[in-house]
């Protein structure tokens, strides 16, 4: 880690990083579709938000979640009425993301230690107020920040920089928290300090820039800061 | 179609559009993966690779395709030594896929109409070569070209540029064609015509940008080019 002191701001991603998504395997079985088609459904929607995002473009995030799910329903469901109606309960399972059991208590202990806390999503902040709001953490947040609102989608360093500048906080004093690689690479390139919740144990990518703190749980972050 | 006249060059993609990708599902399966773990690998390692290139990089393809080959393996390969095996046993499988049936004969009648073929892939140019040549189609496609080689991955625009500046040819006499909406969107934003094949069947995704032609299969192609 950079500096010995602990971050001024967190900035925390959201999908995935807060939310458990895995309910989301049931809600594609609950529709016709493999639980397999949950990652594939996820993994596809990034690919194709960053290659609009090559493409110079900042596309709304539900849209293009939206047509893609279109593309990977349409082999298990051929009727397109169903098939809306299946787009639909898919999303209605999106927006109805619980936290991770680690987040609540560790945002509250970030906060204790002084740490501003926004998010910063690829999603619409709608999804992080309603994911926070259930988890009875809409105070312990000061911003829900979206790349709507910003140039481009992360990790274009310009999305890191919309935070840092709607905080008023320079990017060493400000750390990216988020459960993806492509997420703490772009932070890292982007000036900020990073850390990496691996809650899967699965080994870091040699690809990209590695995180400056990594944790088995956001659980363990306070601790990781605030020691020594 | 921009024009009435055919196009002077055609750039042609190569992972899924000229190569059926369809046998790595069993390649998965043989090292103990589902074989939905195939379409993820491959939605996946496009997504890292985009995201490095939102973060101004052009990581090399194969690097990156290794790394979640590695990730996504981890849940069903424990023992490392045993998961490198399996990575490359998957590589050895994507090195040695085929064409598409339908992709020799419509090369060869797009080339004896007197258009100008050239490959361009995010992959390596090796890659290309040996499923060509596989083909007996070397002869048939002028340059094997690289993004390896261009400042960027596609769906950059400088990606597309590249190939133009390489073959001198200028961009509304060129088209791209390619299976993936997110390429066509790509060339049509730099400027390109397009094509997009679509032998799924499945909609075009509303956020791409339309491909000027859409064929079902390659075959149909050069008629829809050369028709008056």
């Amino acid at each position: 880690m950079t500096g010995t002191a602990h971050p001024t701001l967190i900035v925390l991603d959201v999908n995935e990083t807060l939310s458990d998504m895995s309910p989301l395997a049931s809600a594609f079985e609950d529709v016709g579709a493999p639980r397999a088609a949950a990652p594939l459904w996820f993994a596809t929607t990034l690919r194709d938000g960053f290659a609009l995002g090559m493409a110079g473009q900042n596309p709304p995030f539900l849209e293009l979640a939206k047509d893609v799910l279109r593309t990977v329903l349409a082999p298990y469901v051929a009727d397109e009425q169903q098939r809306d109606a299946a787009v639909q309960s898919v999303l209605d399972a999106f927006a109805e993301l619980d936290t991770h059991p680690d987040v609540p208590d560790a945002l509250r202990d970030l906060r204790e230690a002084g740490i501003r806390l926004v998010t910063l999503s690829n999603g619409s902040a709608r999804v992080a107020e309603t994911l926070l709001g259930r988890a009875g953490l809409s105070e312990v947040v000061e911003q829900l920040l979206s790349v709507e609102d910003a140039p481009a989608w992360k990790p274009d360093p310009r999305a890191y920089e919309y935070a840092l500048q709607r905080t008023g906080v320079a990017a060493e004093r400000a750390m990216l928290v988020a459960t993806h690689p492509w997420d703490v690479d772009g932070a890292a390139r982007a000036g900020l300090r990073t850390a990496w919740v691996n809650r899967s144990g699965i080994g870091y990518p040699a690809s990209f820039r590695p995180a400056d703190v990594t944790v088995p749980s956001l659980a363990d972050l306070p601790m990781a800061l605030t020691a020594g």
